[in-house]
């Protein structure tokens, strides 16, 4: 299923939710899959971005998530918690048991360094043995990160998204990149599906269709805006004492109730 | 600390957050106390409101939030979860050990009904002697509940206030009035302070405080304000592929990763 979604001609737009009442409304609103963001539901259970959650917190939250939804779920995984390609099968084998369809899988080996290219392949490809059924979406920060020089950052991508394709990704997921010239490049240069990120300056979701791109993906800006929302409520209730924020777009208690209640759970 | 929050004159504003980072954000805003709201809490971990949170999962997430901050968390935990008193108390005890330094119980026994009277002030006795320093806010659901005749509600609630007080309650908390006449007169009859739930339409904080109110709580509608944002995003991404709901009141990447990973943490 998410296969065909990746397939084209139309570009698959995923958001990201980190807990079960964002990822069942954006169901609600009719998106065909929903992924994750490794970083929302991080910030949602305490834990910086970078890879420093722990394995059986996230895997808990995913499995919350993947039950109350009837569409698949993509996780968002960051480097797979694992140093070594038999601790990252083990790991994608309880991704896999924890029920989603689908995961993307960083190249980072820290939140600055990224694995060489040999050993990047072979995670990608002891990832792809361990669950041969799941959307594999092989990410590379090479961009998102700024590692290496500038002038060969594409050929390097290029290099990478060729390697794990050999690999036996699924599709590949380039975060960082909004320039439109480098991404039609990215999109030109490899055999697989690609995924951006969305940039709120960069190209809207149809003008990525037209550069090449598969899949469009919004990472933690749904949850950075509904914080920078929650702060503004901060400050009313504290400077003011008063409730004026839930005069308008506040879904009521009913509604969402059965939201969490209803037939997707 | 939380019982000399409550001892006045300022009344207490106490944000309800759902999560670790919803809490950071009310705490980085500068509140004295941060409480969660059980309803939102219910629904980030995929339950509907109502005491059908699985224990284990709910303190498991009042930890994470107690773990990260800085300032007294008072636990909205519903009825207890519990039918009888010694489990009420057991499960008192464990929220002790979770680190809380208070916590709201409901009166309800299922969603539309209430403990008779004397079996209310036992769980109330039963609760104080279980956990005797955590600040004990008893609430009761009848007018939030809409429970029994509406002429006698008044006589009903100020009845269960001094049973509670007389069990050795701390606080009293009464959802679901907005009525200044009727906050007045609940306020007068009872001994212990006096919380109410926020009402948009209702007074504010400082009217609340003129009527003899001691601490407000906003429930779930800063969770139900975010999330009728969250599903207008969901609608902008859906509909149109564009992304220009993160171009404004959205936080930085930086300074939201920091106020997970910094020195409240």
């Amino acid at each position: 299923m998410l296969r065909r979604l990746h397939a084209g001609p139309q570009i698959l737009v995923m958001p990201n939710a980190w807990d079960v009442v964002s990822a069942r409304i954006f169901e609600d609103a009719g998106f065909a899959a929903v992924a994750t963001s490794s970083a929302a539901v991080a910030w949602s259970l305490g834990f910086p971005d970078g890879s420093a959650l722990e394995t059986e917190v996230h895997l808990a939250a995913l499995e919350r998530i993947v039950h109350a939804l009837g569409v698949p779920v993509s996780a968002d995984v960051e480097n797979g918690y694992a140093a070594d390609p038999a601790a990252l099968a083990a790991f994608v084998r309880r991704l896999d048991a924890a029920g989603v369809a689908g995961y993307n899988l960083e190249d980072t080996m820290t939140p600055s360094t990224v694995h060489p290219l040999a050993e990047a392949r072979e995670r990608v490809r002891a990832a792809r043995e361990a669950a041969p059924d799941l959307f594999l979406n092989a990410r590379t920060d090479l961009y998102l990160a700024e590692i290496g020089p500038e002038k060969t950052r594409l050929d390097a991508t290029v290099e990478r998204l060729r390697a794990f394709a050999d690999a036996g990704a699924d599709g590949v997921f380039v975060p960082g990149v909004s320039d439109p010239e480098i991404i039609a490049a990215l999109a030109a240069a490899t055999p697989l599906p690609l995924n951006v990120l969305a940039n709120p300056k960069g190209p809207d979701a149809a003008a990525l269709q037209r550069l090449g791109v598969r899949r469009v993906s919004v990472g933690s800006w749904p949850m950075r805006r509904v914080l920078g929302e929650l702060r503004a409520i901060a400050d009313e209730l504290h400077d003011h004492g008063t409730f004026t924020f839930a005069r308008e777009r506040t879904l009521a208690y009913g509604p969402l109730n059965a939201l969490i209640a209803g037939p997707g759970m």
